[in-house]
């Protein structure tokens, strides 16, 4: 093979099912080691916001839910039940968008995304849904200090989540949270191999790092975690929040 | 290093500025060849719509534009240049939002983007911009005839550019063209990994890859094409087509 730069992504196999406080940067670290991955300064780690979630306990449970008469009206509309509606309302700022089938609100983050991000996939319990963590930079924070502790590495890393996109067909995984590096890769100022300014300015860079890694991932939930290796990322501490378009910048509200 | 499969996006570099009637397949050989790197059965090569838009001649010249009354009109809303706006209003079909700065339509090829994707940035010459290439797939696909032929390797292709998108910050590169995969990865009907039908049913494995590409691309048009190895994706003559929204799905339009 050549010498030319490459990024790779590389998913880390065999982690257990995991559940309420498990240490999960010593899971990254003891599967890397079982499969022969070695941590290396750089790597950026991405973990599926439903392991992230679970290991935090951010799970609600579908029959303990008494449902509002918003969400009761809501779910009527909607065609869905009126305590999975609850859910995703208890986790809302607004709805932004809902019409039968599809519910797609403003998170209390600021995520704009169908359901809230609430999900029944990948749960083992029936009747359990995931929601978002409650701050997902603190939580990539959390792991990427424990995974600095354990290994001496300086890594980056995002929570993942998956998320449908207006005009365009599929999701793609989004970065939901974010410790160790910039997301957003900012090339306003810069110019071109011409000198002239550029059009497109700033570029996604967690976003698109959360998409590499989700090639290795699948959407199974079975591999929650994948490195992504070779990119060239600003160190420091950002927030996911860069990547949440103003609402004064943003057309389709 | 381990035996866990991995992706890898690698980059094509040393490609020269590409001008009207350039072979991009033979290119794309030669710089593989001159850097090291062999093509393999299923790589996707992931081509960067300027350069396509470059050697089809789907180029403008500012100066050549007569602007019509509408397009006067909408200019004085955007702050822009008259010439441009008809440059734009001749690739959409419709306007879909026009505030100051901003004019985002919906393409005659059907994409929803800023500015139709016609781009001033990257091009050698003052005065002249790109336009898409009328028939991205078909891009796609003279490009895969041609590295077959010259290679014999079965490969995928896709045409990408850079798309900003609502509520979140950072362009991502998606594929617009693509030839010989599925730019989908429909889950549809399929179980996750407890036996129950998924939340998030249909990934973008196209605008995915591009998205991987873009991380060795870079924004700068210095690195136009790369290649993205070791993706799980199904052969097949299809049209990045599936992966326009249809608008009776679409609640932001």
């Amino acid at each position: 093979m050549s010498d030319v730069p490459q990024v790779s992504a590389i998913p880390v196999l065999g982690l257990p099912e995991i559940v309420v406080d498990d240490d999960l940067g010593a899971l990254i670290v003891g599967r890397c080691e079982a499969t022969g991955i070695e941590l290396l300064d750089g790597d950026l780690v991405v973990v599926a916001q439903k392991v992230v979630s679970k290991a935090e306990g951010a799970i609600r449970v579908i029959a303990y839910q008494v449902p509002s008469p918003e969400a009761i009206e809501l779910a009527g509309t909607l065609g869905k039940d009126p305590r999975i509606v609850q859910i995703v309302l208890d986790q809302s700022r607004r709805v932004v968008r809902a019409v039968p089938g599809v519910l797609i609100v403003e998170t209390v983050h600021g995520f704009i995304c169908a359901n809230a991000g609430v999900d029944q996939s990948n749960i083992e319990l029936d009747g359990v849904v995931t929601i978002l963590p409650v701050d997902s930079d603190r939580s990539a924070r959390e792991i990427r200090d424990r995974l600095r502790e354990l290994t001496g590495c300086e890594v980056g890393v995002l929570v993942s989540d998956t998320f449908n996109r207006p005009w365009r067909e599929g999701s793609t995984n989004v970065a939901i949270g974010v410790a160790g590096f910039d997301p957003l890769r900012d090339l306003r100022g810069s110019n071109d191999d011409f000198d002239r300014e550029m059009t497109t300015s700033t570029v996604s860079l967690a976003d698109e790092v959360a998409s590499t890694a989700q090639l290795v991932m699948g959407e199974s939930g079975r591999v929650p975690v994948a490195l992504v290796r070779g990119v060239d990322w600003i160190p420091g501490e950002y927030s996911a929040d860069r990547l949440l378009r103003p609402a004064e910048r943003d057309l389709f509200r």
